[in-house]
């Protein structure tokens, strides 16, 4: 693993983890840790359940003793990362969003079709298509059950920066983070909804906008809680959007509307979306993720309403292996499950999703949300957009 | 009144209501109801509570037993009798969209400001202002309590069209009702979000659509509810929109996301709308219209959610005239606070709200959004903008 | 209409309304009022509508221009009203309770029996069952939809008492409101389950409890609020229960629990009932009282869960006479519900429920819980529990 | 540890993660775990960390490299085991109910007693305590935010024997189990309402049901789940209660309903508690456990409702170490706050809580209730009501 700060703790927790929950044909073994800061790495290593230490994640893809790497580094690292892994041989996990600009994504998923030629397998980590919640809905409407998909409502709130005084941290720097809430949180929805309805967004209209555009210099620029430099006085540019909406066309002829934004006062992790379709409905919302709100319209007309699915059952996707009904999983399952499912590709010889290519589509439309909004909502077509994703319903695997 | 469908039989259940729960320094008189059919505004008279029926609104304007005129007819015919009603030195209440076209909303608009200075009274009929939670969520936001808005969220969905075979009603044609979901359910969430907000919405990104183009003949073309010309197999297309969304700047700076659409499965009545400010976060849903849900980030951290305020108390806008808290009022209740305030107005010669100009700045919104769609959902700026409306809380004269 | 407060306020707004929106095959003239005051009863009918106001309720039972009186009085009047008013061959509507006394509620209910022979009718008003989700709830109870029922659980909380400032008020008073929370509250949710469920209550262990001993006088002791008075600084016993508590078994042989309070700190109205049985559940909460939650056994099962049902539908009881679907109604409409019924039963000398008889089985149950409490919640038998209820489902006339 | 299925999985994920995620003074090594059957057992160390598998328990209280024993078994061996491991001055965490009986209660809580003089530590396992939200709102009362407490309404439904083909398990076994839903359900609600008020239940009135008393035999009956033995077509007496329900009274003058089943369809794991207070209420449910809605009447009255404090924040107690805010965490996370606690007290020479005495209280309620529900509801006194609980809020150790 390269990376030890919030994405690395959750991923060593589900590594951790995923052996003891679920059968699978492989074993993982936490080899190695890399991160620059020595003492640091030291101490995660330990904490985190990593056999090793090391500074320099060049180590970890020279090593023979190690298969996988998995990437849980701010944005701008990514490619040059992955591209050495896949070269090396080694299949990798990247966190999302995939690069920090379409021309590294493009250069990773090339490099992720080339390795796939030599069995090597590479996936993204939209880790939210795990929650079960999701992967059951994603089985709702692959077989036909909300119809022809007329609206997406998708928005990601949350509020962490609202205050003027949270410091400029590093998701704050459009040279390490890319974009601020669009690739951060937008790229999440992006990925949502076009796995779920099984559609690619072929154009958008985007407004951004920064809200507080100057900020407190931190007294250590790591992660996402961060005490400001109060003795210094210094401050800083914020160089990425606070927020970003915008309007979108599905390929299947749908109305799109996404929202992502730090600044929704009281809103921590709320991602919902609500699609529409012409049999039905349904409603996911992150902070309640073992819920899903469905709606038949096949059922008689005085029964009909959103029916709170607690997706807690055996026959629900990921949850057998788990507690019984009703005992609720968290946030940090959905890496499991995303580990459970790289594992099992892994050792079945099968190409694990998200692709790289996957990851590359949101990548087209982040770049089209930003030159949208750079160009006065002009309506902007995301290129590629005819390309069909490959989305086959992954119920069979996840029960 | 003019007109004895759906608006009219809500506007006629005000009227007979609003003196027996309010004490008014006025009491209204039921004098005539006008009607196109004989015996259909006849019935519609006896039925509703009107002491006598018309055929033709004309007699209205014309008889000095009349002070005021309530426009309850499709929007096409608002201006004409608006227009007349006014010149006749007659208080007027006009149903929501003001006008189907920009150039009538101005000559109404430019006809109330001359009769104002007559001492004749206009209003508009954007009801939901007057349902308690939004009065007093404008009272929350005027006394500053959620801060700087930065962020709106609107949508009105419903979903009475979705059905391919539900027939082609009036108010799916464009000469009639001048626009679809846009003009009808985008036209409250306008006025609505200007409202609380007291601001203007600046310029427009917007994407419109026609989902289903072609529908049954009605047999009978009245109202929402229409059974299918079955028999003739007859057929006719669709001319307004099923669906509009769009983005939108505030003239105080922040961003906003709207959504009008006849298509959402399973949403009947969704007029939903959430604020996020510097200070603070508000969510109304009309389908649970007694309730508002409010966050307050000047409570301590650890107590900060969203309070769910059952808007019934006594001391919340019109509620000390109905029942005990948590015995909760309906749609209809809407209605009896505007015609009550309406009442007030016309007694104490005051300028009832919302405006004719009110309503014109809705109507300036509705055009820019058309606009913008027909040129794929270029940057539209709403002429105007830099008007402030006269958004002064009514707090005071609710209580 | 004998009585002029609350209950009579909402019996009027009932009265006035339900010729306007239901077609009915009679019309209600709303004759006079009668209540003590000369002063206040003359502005109670100019204000609620009445013709003529009467200082003695025993004026309107000589009149023969009065068919039918409605008792909107406490408790402790109702019983020499309503066997006056069935003595002179005059229908009647009764407030709930039916009675102060087991003894009162059996001769009424007897006179009821008696009146019956000549074609007069009785009815009681537990309006609730009204509530069209309430309505709808019993049809899918009646249709077997929830199979054997298990579990009853019922509340009924209020808050409205919780400060010990607030005044003596005469619901506080055993001489003129016969209990407290048990009488008030209570009342409604055992009719409301045992209507519900089609069973009777067989026996109860209860247990009830006087939080504030001793309050204040009040200046004005009607009605609902009261402003104390402080000026005197008297104070006066309380002398009815503040809560009450009661487990149940049912006819059927499921277990039930209720509780009845005024010291629910925050909850305004809450009367929520959830109902368990072998092939589905329901709950109902009077706060959001146009939802209906319904969970149904033979659903497959990843798509079991709580359906919440906007009971607005057309095809919903009542519900086809007002507005459309999601377009939510209020608390008051029970009762011009509860009248449309009470008028069509009159009209086609059919009975209307609740008889006078369900009433007192409502009445055997309060005072077997008075017993109980007085008892140290010893088991205690409801007499006449053997007797079945005459519960056909009401659903096919208030289509 | 002792056992290995639901408990010993749960408890393993606990033990295996709590120093991956909290800093303690302590690191736990997971020695050894026992079970009867061998290939069984030594799988289950192999799945759930355990270095070693024994089919004795004995071999683990023998041991010197064991300082702690789990008891993860049927309630039938609890006391034995622990007896035993105190004995052997082994700190022990036993699962609840503490026993079947309320004389081997006594016999551990005195055991307990005397080895706490040796310096060694027994808890009993009531993992709710740990829930954020729990732990939260226990301090919240204790700080007087809820005032005076007058009702508890606590009910744990679930519905997982609903169906009567559900085989017989060891759970519906009065020789393994103790009880039914009282002692596995009741036992959680009347230690999490004693834990949370602060106060002991004085006295109780019960009764209890066993809705289908015959059931098919198991054809293995290990666990929650299991297949019936459909080819036997044998079936056995279920001799447990399927559902209890009981009022009772508080040492500090509430009064309180308690409801704990099986039968309640729909209701997977629906531990509800509801307080309400003099000056604020609280409501939690076990689905939504990141969740707690508080009700505080010191605020402004047309500003009160009941918050949704998303209970996932740094200030919030045990949060600081998982995710950010609004990651939710699910209910194994319990069971690690409850290690994290008891390794803590061990490395500190602290008492850990709940104590065997806290436990034994939990205990003496239940006995009272079967004594109760055997003698028809009668009014039954908790021995030992007196005694108060050792209940300092945990308030400051979980920060």
């Amino acid at each position: 693993m390269v990376g030890h700060a919030f994405m690395g703790a959750a991923h060593s927790q589900a590594w951790r983890t995923v052996n003891r929950v679920f059968d699978l044909p492989l074993r993982a073994r936490m080899v190695a840790v890399a991160g620059r800061d020595p003492a640091r790495v030291t101490a995660a290593a330990d904490r985190l359940g990593w056999t090793e230490a090391v500074t320099d994640w060049r180590e970890l893809v020279a090593r023979d003793d190690i298969d996988l790497i998995d990437i849980c580094t701010p944005g701008d690292s990514h490619c040059e990362i992955a591209l050495a892994a896949l070269a090396a041989g080694k299949h990798v996990l990247c966190e999302k969003p995939l690069a920090n600009t379409l021309d590294e994504a493009r250069a990773m998923a090339a490099a992720a079709d080339m390795a796939r030629l030599h069995g090597v397998r590479a996936m993204a980590g939209f880790n939210y298509r795990r929650v079960p919640a999701v992967a059951y809905l994603r089985q709702l409407v692959a077989a036909g059950r909300l119809g022809e998909i007329r609206h997406v409502r998708a928005v990601y709130l949350q509020d962490w920066i609202a205050d003027p005084q949270f410091p400029l941290v590093w998701r704050l720097q459009r040279e390490r983070a890319g974009s601020g809430a669009l690739g951060d949180l937008g790229a999440h929805i992006i990925d949502l909804t076009q796995h779920l309805t099984g559609q690619l967004i072929s154009g958008v209209s985007a407004l951004t906008e920064t809200f507080v555009r100057e900020r407190p210099l931190p007294a250590d620029a790591s992660g996402l809680s961060a005490s400001a430099g109060a003795d210094s006085g210094q401050t800083g540019p914020v160089t990425v959007d606070d927020a970003a909406v915008f309007l979108a066309r599905l390929s299947g002829g749908g109305l799109a509307t996404y929202e992502a934004t730090r600044f929704a006062t009281g809103r921590k992790n709320a991602l919902r979306v609500e699609l529409n379709g012409s049999r039905g409905s349904a409603v996911f919302d992150l902070e309640r993720l073992n819920e899903l709100e469905f709606h038949d319209t096949t059922a008689p007309e005085p029964e009909r309403g959103f029916t709170r699915i607690l997706v807690t059952e055996p026959t629900h996707p990921y949850l057998s292996a788990w507690w019984p009904p009703g005992h609720i999983i968290g946030y940090e399952h959905s890496f499991t499950h995303e580990i459970r499912d790289l594992v099992e590709a892994v050792a079945t010889g099968a190409d694990p999703e998200p692709s790289f290519t996957d990851a590359l589509r949101v990548q087209g439309v982040l770049d089209a949300v930003e030159r949208s909004a750079a160009a006065d909502a002009a309506w902007t077509p995301v290129p590629d957009a005819a390309v069909q994703p490959s989305a086959t319903p992954t119920g069979g695997s996840t029960r």
